[in-house]
């Protein structure tokens, strides 16, 4: 690191992306890339020890401290650690799929994200700032400080009825006259419930000595099974200044909340998964301070959404109950507790506020993306849906709503497929098929070759092949077909999707009839919970003015083609709205507005929640759909024209052929 | 201990009190005392460390081990350590004063505390207990835990708006499950201000398997600079069941609030104090649960009345702005805390209410007397004093009140006079004197030989002396008297109370004009103060429907003789009540009424206090107040029609003799 100097300046460039960002020569590449805005996965903090941040140098030179996580076979290609990298010249940066995985997550989300959500709302944080300015004590004037204090602030600001917390009373004396009683205070209204009488209480959670009104910061967080986001949002300006995404490090203990609240019931084993999680909260905390240079005692507030399993692990609270039958969690509505006392690195003041949950499996993730997305503040209908292993819907409006979990399995995220892998680069997501021959055209994430099939890829190859008549409505392979490309294999029927050589993986990529097996159950369980929910209420699938898609695997996926499958219902795609991670959006939306978190309290509240897993109408319903797009042809009259148009076409074709 | 057999009863007598108990051969000799209720002091806790605990053995056996608190003489006399003793043969026990400091003090405090209180308060504790079996989840009816119970608190008890701690939510899901779904859950009020709009809002604090509404307990606390009381309440039967009361630790950091508030700038001063009043409680407690035979955890709450610097110090909160002027505390009202993360020995859900204070120098102790004497609830005047060290003075009715603080130093703790000893075995309680040869005739604390004087005492002996002319209403001697009791001694001019071989000291124990002097000062400062805070607000002495007197000092002074110097106004005899500890009857009182708590909140925020330590008025008073009963013979027509009696009869007698 001797060749390199500080006042020198170099131009780092990554790809893909086609950023650039001019830094002091010895600046550390991971940290440029941060500055620079790209993202890279760096799951151990960037200690060298994960080797996830690995990029490659396409030009330049970097100082590097090589570690095991470095095969000679990389270091040959010019692949290197960012974290253990040092900006020497001017550089061109290839950063492979892998080290941007969450980069690719996110904008994946994101780019057909609706700007249509929650509307009306007022600017108003739950969080605030109060400068004021207090006539020191005299013997005419010896109230206490503290009165001193509330004095001041109810001739300033006219608010009345706080309540400070102890930890503001200790420091009280010497802040005061520290700052030459000079003082910014802190105050956090949480939601109340909005029966008559009731009022929002302000509570005071802070001061500090002189006026620190321009640095008022918060956090906003979804807790997710999978991945943990979060966001640092500017409270005066209304904006996100720092945003950062990481894999929930309870990974490790299970992929899906059934295993982690197995896991719990070892010794210790609640105690490990909470702090796991805290691990991974402290690590993005980190990252969005880093980004922002915002310091961590500015922060003041954290609002937290996610499903009722990641909220009682995160809160200490055993989650036993919510996987035995009747499925109770402990609470819906949790107390704000110092978010410092569950070991995450903020200042003391900082409580944590969790969003209400309404059941076991509709947790406080669908609460906030419910309010995210406005759903209760319109009177037409919505259909609201999170797709996943535990696929959430809600149907209802302003006046009402109900709520259900239907339990899908693993499909959409590629559990259970013969060649599933999860949405990552060399994942099969496009398919379309030649009619002619029956020959594929695919795309995969990143542009390589593929390595497998990821869910919403899935759900193309399904359509695709029964458009194509490859497949009957039954699911079932077409056994007469003038194609190689339908073969039997070692799980029954199947059709090749790649052949070994144009693979990663040396083998064929198939698609079998167990496969789209799954893949049915999963988007009948689905379809049969929106059914039976609708039913219920007494509406149609034409009473919907929208459906909302929430969440990462459903902002991915193809609307018409999984209308097409029938998980979706037979609607004009222009209906359909996504919204991303509806829970981070909801945290996000009411750490700026009160109004929205006393709204979250209120939905939570007025949702009925029917408990699907031994209703008959759902096994009805569930047994119905079972079919492509279902049993019941009049569920999917577009879709049942269009195969028909298809089927007739076919025939022609293959009669002209 | 092998002679002793736990199957043998025994007959241990105690004196004086007369009090039997029937205890197992080898029963500790503390142990059968606290049993039987005989209040020896054991400040160690009965380790054997502090030697406080000494008794007399006067009949019969006990086998000791022998410690270095016991000296030679002391072991020949039949004098052992009670709890390093234990019980032989049936027992005559003779309880020397030393060791029953605290019974003297607790059973002199009552003798003539009155039954008028507070009034028309209804039985309404702040902690209350409620049993509820709820109906197990269903798959029709999953709410969730929380959702259950405060829907049966809500249909059995009409219970709603319940806030609930975090560490009720933690073990709810098992308590549940535990108990068949059968709990008692326990609720605490905190008050709230009673402005337009506010309610109480009750938190549930616990939750026990089964029912367990018979055990529900609570503790009141005064934290006073020299003693600390407790008791152990019944909320059941609104009954005090245990109580006990111990020296502050304090004490050995300084005798006065103010070198406390010294101690506290040293290094981790704060701390350490803090520490040690928490020892004390500790103890206390500990003995109260081992009289009663209470469990720790069903003791829900403890109500804490102390003086500001008391309050603050037992809060962790710096008291160093109490000392200086403008004299401000830190808050006049305290958010509840967790007893047991200040240190004290009580489960996790208690928590710790401090009454609110009006000012640096009036506390939460004369908050809690004022309520618990019902001067609140009066349209007629009181004047309500607590008088010592530092003396504090309220005027006032249902509609107003004003308070101040007088300086009265520690005349009437015995300091700076010249035999002045603390109320203990020995001090010269009552002094009379023979007009005819000016001979005393003095009462001591237990009877003994005299060692001193002590406050109480120092009134009854200058109110004689002045009566009998021995000194004059400038509080100087009279030179020309015909008795040798009145002489110039070291520091000037002194009356004889004993001769040395009458004494314990074996030294002749005197009053100084000097002594006079300072007790002089001492109710001047009492007197100015009640003066200057009756003149601000318009009243005179006639206007009074009564004096009350709290206090353990105050308690024990004579009415007559204290009017007679000029300490407390010139009113009937019968217009004066003495109600004891004050600060610990309203602890108590607001145990058993939410009433009488919202009551200490409005009481604490309608008293108007007056800073006396640069007020003019005040400065005039006190000077017009150093004078036997004062300068303005009018302010105590009484005493001055009296005295000029007792002159002409002075004047004939002796000429006649």
């Amino acid at each position: 690191m001797t060749k390199t100097s500080p006042d020198k300046k170099v131009k780092v460039h990554f790809d893909p992306g086609n950023v650039d960002i001019v830094v002091e020569q010895g600046e550390n590449l991971l940290q440029a890339a941060i500055a620079a805005g790209v993202r890279i996965y760096a799951s151990c903090g960037g200690a060298g020890t994960c080797g996830t941040c690995k990029v490659l140098i396409e030009k330049g030179q970097v100082e590097t401290t090589r570690t095991d996580k470095l095969s000679d076979e990389e270091y040959q290609q010019g692949i290197r650690q960012a974290c253990q990298s040092w900006v020497v010249t001017d550089l061109t940066i290839y950063v492979p799929v892998e080290s941007r995985l969450e980069k690719a997550v996110l904008s994946r989300e994101q780019k057909r994200v609706s700007e249509v959500l929650a509307t009306g709302w007022r600017f108003t944080p739950p969080l605030s700032k109060f400068f004021v300015e207090l006539p020191p004590p005299t013997l005419e004037d010896n109230a206490s400080d503290l009165s001193r204090l509330l004095r001041g602030l109810r001739q300033r600001y006219h608010l009345s009825n706080l309540s400070v917390d102890f930890e503001v009373v200790k420091k009280l004396a010497k802040v005061l006259r520290d700052s030459d009683w000079k003082v910014t205070v802190t105050t956090l209204v949480t939601a109340v419930k909005s029966r008559a009488g009731d009022r929002r209480r302000p509570r005071v959670i802070n001061i500090e000595p002189g006026d620190t009104r321009e640095k008022h910061y918060s956090l906003a967080f979804d807790i997710g099974t999978t991945t943990v986001c979060g966001q640092l949002l500017d409270l005066n300006r209304g904006m996100v200044i720092a945003e950062s995404i990481a894999y929930n490090g309870q990974i490790s203990y299970g992929e899906d909340v059934i295993t982690r609240i197995a896991y719990c019931q070892k010794p210790r084993g609640l105690k490990k998964l909470q702090q796991t999680v805290v691990t991974t909260i402290n690590e993005i905390i980190e990252e969005l301070l880093s980004q922002s240079k915002v310091a961590i005692e500015h922060i003041g507030h954290m609002m937290v959404a996610g499903n009722t399993t990641m909220t009682q692990i995160l809160l200490g609270l055993e989650p036993k109950y919510i996987r035995l039958a009747p499925y109770t969690p402990v609470a819906n509505f949790f107390p704000p507790v110092e978010a410092s006392s569950l070991g995450i690195k903020v200042s003391n003041q900082a409580h944590l506020y969790t969003f209400p949950a309404v059941a076991s499996y509709v947790g406080g993730d669908i609460v906030s993306g419910v309010v995210g997305a406005g759903v209760h503040q319109r009177k037409n209908l919505t259909f609201f849906m999170d797709i996943g292993t535990n696929g959430e819907i809600v149907i209802g409006n302003s006046d009402w709503m109900v709520t259900a979990s239907c339990s899908a399995g693993p499909a959409f995220e590629g559990g259970g497929i013969k060649h599933g892998i999860v949405a990552s680069q060399g994942a099969i997501e496009e398919f379309n098929i030649k009619p002619s021959n029956l020959e594929p055209k695919i795309d995969t994430i990143g542009g390589t070759k593929p390595k497998g099939i990821c869910g919403s890829g899935l759900i193309n190859i399904v359509a695709g092949l029964l458009e194509a008549g490859v497949i009957g409505q039954n699911g079932k392979f077409n056994r007469n077909l003038p194609t190689k490309r339908v073969r039997k294999g070692s799980d029954g029927y199947e059709y090749v999707l790649a052949r070994a050589r144009e693979t990663q993986i040396g083998k064929d990529i198939v698609i079998t009839e167990v496969d789209i097996d799954n893949l049915m159950r999963a988007k009948a369980a689905m379809y049969a919970g929106y059914q039976t929910l609708s039913k219920s209420v007494g509406i149609s699938s034409r009473d919907l003015e929208q459906v909302i898609i929430a969440g990462a695997f459903g902002s991915n996926i193809n609307i018409e083609k999984s209308i097409t499958i029938g998980l979706l219902p037979d609607l004009p795609v222009d209906r359909f709205i996504f919204i991303g991670n509806g829970s981070l959006l909801g945290a996000r939306l009411t750490s700026f507005s009160t109004d929205l978190l006393d709204d979250a309290r209120r939905v939570a509240q007025m949702m009925t929640n029917f408990e699907l897993s031994e209703n008959v109408d759902f096994m009805n319903n569930y047994v119905a759909a079972l079919f492509l797009p279902h049993t019941h042809a009049k569920e999917f009259p577009t879709v049942s024209k269009k195969l028909a148009k298809l089927t007739n076409n076919d025939s022609k074709q293959r009669i002209t052929a």
